[in-house]
């Protein structure tokens, strides 16, 4: 830790006038330049060494790690080894069965019949959990829609065409996310809506905020009660093609040709690593991200780097020797993307243990610039911890507001609060469920900042309790 | 703009309520869901139209905009006429002369004596204002230092040597303005000191955060008692090699050939265009950044982007029907880098003219995700703009604090209010000067909200005044 000759002078006026402010405090509290100093180190280091930065490089060398596949398990070993080496109390692996859906080697659409635009390849990419097509594809006629409605109003026009969903990302919402939201009904929603009016496969257009011709996948809803059918997502170069192509030429016939498929569920693990809390062990602060990702890209910002923030606290405190007073574990829940089995596995564990759950912070938005902290907690928290925002903002968090914690740490019951780290998001739905998604979309300094950022707020309710 | 049921009703809510609340306001003042309705019509525009980006595009074709040249004279046209375009009340060009510095056609280094490396071509680039160094080049000993003192401490040891400025950008600086700050004394300086200890030429490494090799320029000191002497920066690999080098073969011989020249003054121009007050056309409001830029790259983030971020108010005010009570100009401000002749010629105008200045809004940090307003005004003007973050962040604005405002409009003198616009900037010093700074080094959204934050504070002091 760094102390400047200003900062012995600060602490020497402490220790005289201090004792009569500390009483009036908390008695576990350290004064704001104690924590001020704590957090410039943290920040120093992580600027300075760019660790995890180092590991997500390892990280993608191994591979996207779609739930159930070869490289999800080489790096659960990857993270578990490194969770070892920072020098972890304990690391266990946490058994989860994930679904296993698997991509093929076939995903491929073409206009088969068209006097203008025959032969014509479309970039496409089989969405997660959907059918293949079978080897001889699927041909049919394509319908344009934007919605569920203009969907259903058009009777029996739909029958046995392929449905291609077009409805724009709506750039003018400020948080990606929204415009995210605004879209995405259509890729989760899509088929299941298509089959119930007699589609036989599904065209989405991208989620995305990015005008490029990358696919960008995601999982897809399929019920029991509903035929299943074959979708894909197409990039939007190729979107806005076809639909200019429809309008030339209602009656071309597209063929896709899918070999996805669902296997049996496959044995998978949630990486856990602590740091025992040397005053308070039962108490446990639980930080972390999915491990798992689609296979497009290699993951790094969706979900990788977010996990390997989380990794870096424990590897600042160990560096920085700052011994926690709760237990600080890291989890890398898997299979978010498609079951949000290792948030459920994790939560059903905090349930049976005699541990008490205080906070939980999830880092799944990317990792852009630091902006804040979103809170699902008892207002009387939120304002406990909104008073550590200028302790906070040496690491660019503006604000702590109340709001959505993260799906892996959502199903934990009975913790007092759930948090979302909130990073900058206006290149994130660039690069999300895409082959976009690679190391080089990743920035060392905006990562490490939000490293630091956990960092400190770990610490910090860490130190002070909620 | 968007009018909503809940709106309406509040509304009408307000029209019953409001009375008895106006009357404690300043009479000239709207309420806040006026204000808030205002600034989403402007984010609005700017994220669905992004018409500033599609200008930039525009403007990068055209190239780079060094003082002088024969594109900046492009450009400045280019800018006069979209000013024109927009519908402004007046457009004009400001006479300037400018310092005419040309790169020329040769900047070279290659290690040219040495058993080990002979033959090694560097990645170099001549800084702003630099001599050549003739045909024959300057062949000599290269000396390692990494600040002035040490170079001080060399004694006779410098005489005749080409020194190699080689101190690193430091990381551990959360706001990248600072790492800059903390480095670039060897750019600017390098030549003035390694001339006084009889130096022969400068390398220095480059002022960046990025680490690649790719030269960042930049305009160097020259002193009329001190001897002139070339200097060029370097790539951070290549620094990096020449650093390794001259431990493996201190007496390695360097070559450096460039055949760069500064010319006499240069004719150019300031770019202004305005919409009138309505009612007080003699208030002042100035919005602007400077429109030269270095000659790698296109000068996109430095500072052609951020000139059309002020552009764009003007078009946003003219498309949504804002009329102005104070007068808006933009101002485009001509040779920034190495001179700030547009700002002082602009600052002898707002001398001599009758009108009242009010306040000067500066974009020049790039066009990043916008985060807050730096403000140089009387604390209780500050506090006037502090209470209107509720509306400016809605554009992502989360801070207004006391700060700089910009080189350019820091040239004028009474005015109330000097404010700089304040993006992130954790990737502003990996394009900055150099080759990296291009069109695609620019995100649309994270531009158009910045215009849409400039914007809406444009909008609210010429509302509210200051």
């Amino acid at each position: 830790m760094k102390i400047s000759v200003a900062n012995i002078i600060l602490i020497s006026i402490m220790l005289v006038t201090l004792p009569c402010f500390v009483r009036s405090q908390n008695i576990t509290s350290h004064s704001n330049e104690y924590y001020n100093e704590v957090a410039d180190s943290i920040i120093n280091h992580a600027l300075k060494y760019q660790t995890g930065y180092k590991w997500l490089s390892e990280l993608c060398e191994i591979g996207p790690r779609l739930s159930g596949s070869e490289e999800s398990i080489k790096a659960i070993f990857w993270a578990e080894e490194k969770l070892k080496s920072i020098g972890c109390d304990s690391v266990w692996l946490q058994p989860v069965m994930v679904p296993h859906w698997v991509r093929g080697n076939t995903e491929k659409a073409y206009i088969s019949s068209s006097k203008l635009y025959k032969g014509k390849e479309l970039s496409v990419a089989s969405l997660g959990s959907s059918i293949g097509t079978g080897e001889k594809g699927i041909s049919a006629q394509v319908i344009e829609v934007h919605n569920f409605e203009e969907l259903k109003n058009l009777g029996d026009k739909t029958q046995g065409k392929i449905i291609f969903f077009n409805r724009p990302f709506n750039e003018t919402i400020v948080n990606t996310f929204g415009g995210y939201g605004d879209a995405v009904d259509q890729r989760f929603l899509g088929a299941v809506e298509a089959a119930k009016v007699g589609g036989v496969a599904v065209i989405v257009r991208s989620v995305t905020s990015r005008y490029d011709n990358v696919p960008h996948v995601g999982v897809m809803a399929q019920i029991d009660t509903v035929k299943h059918i074959p979708a894909v997502a197409i990039g939007l170069i190729d979107a806005d093609f076809l639909s200019e192509a429809l309008k030339k030429d209602p009656g071309l016939h597209l063929t896709l040709k899918m070999d996805c498929a669902n296997l049996p569920d496959a044995q998978s693990y949630n990486v856990i690593g602590e740091i025992k809390g040397s005053e308070f062990p039962n108490e446990v602060i639980v930080i972390g991200g999915h491990f798992d990702s689609w296979d497009k890209g290699c993951g790094a910002h969706d979900d990788g780097a977010p996990c390997i923030q989380t990794m870096e606290v424990l590897d600042f405190f160990k560096r920085l020797k700052i011994e926690p007073k709760r237990t600080v574990r890291c989890v890398l829940f898997i299979n978010e993307e498609n079951g949000t089995r290792g948030g459920i596995e994790y939560a059903a564990y905090a349930d049976t243990t005699k541990e008490v759950h205080l906070a939980a912070i999830e880092s799944d938005r990317g990792v852009f610039t630091p902006r804040g902290f979103t809170v699902t907690a008892d207002s009387l928290i939120l304002d406990r911890i909104q008073s550590w925002l200028p302790i906070l903002n040496l690491s660019l968090i503006d604000y702590v507001r109340q709001g959505y914690g993260g799906v892996d740490i959502n199903q934990i019951r009975n913790i007092k609060a759930l948090i979302g780290y909130d990073p900058d998001n206006q290149r994130y739905m660039d690069v999300h469920h895409s082959a976009n998604d690679t190391f080089e979309s990743v920035h060392p300094r905006e990562m490490e900042l939000g490293s630091a950022a956990i960092a400190i707020l770990t610490y910090l309710i860490n130190e002070e309790g909620l």
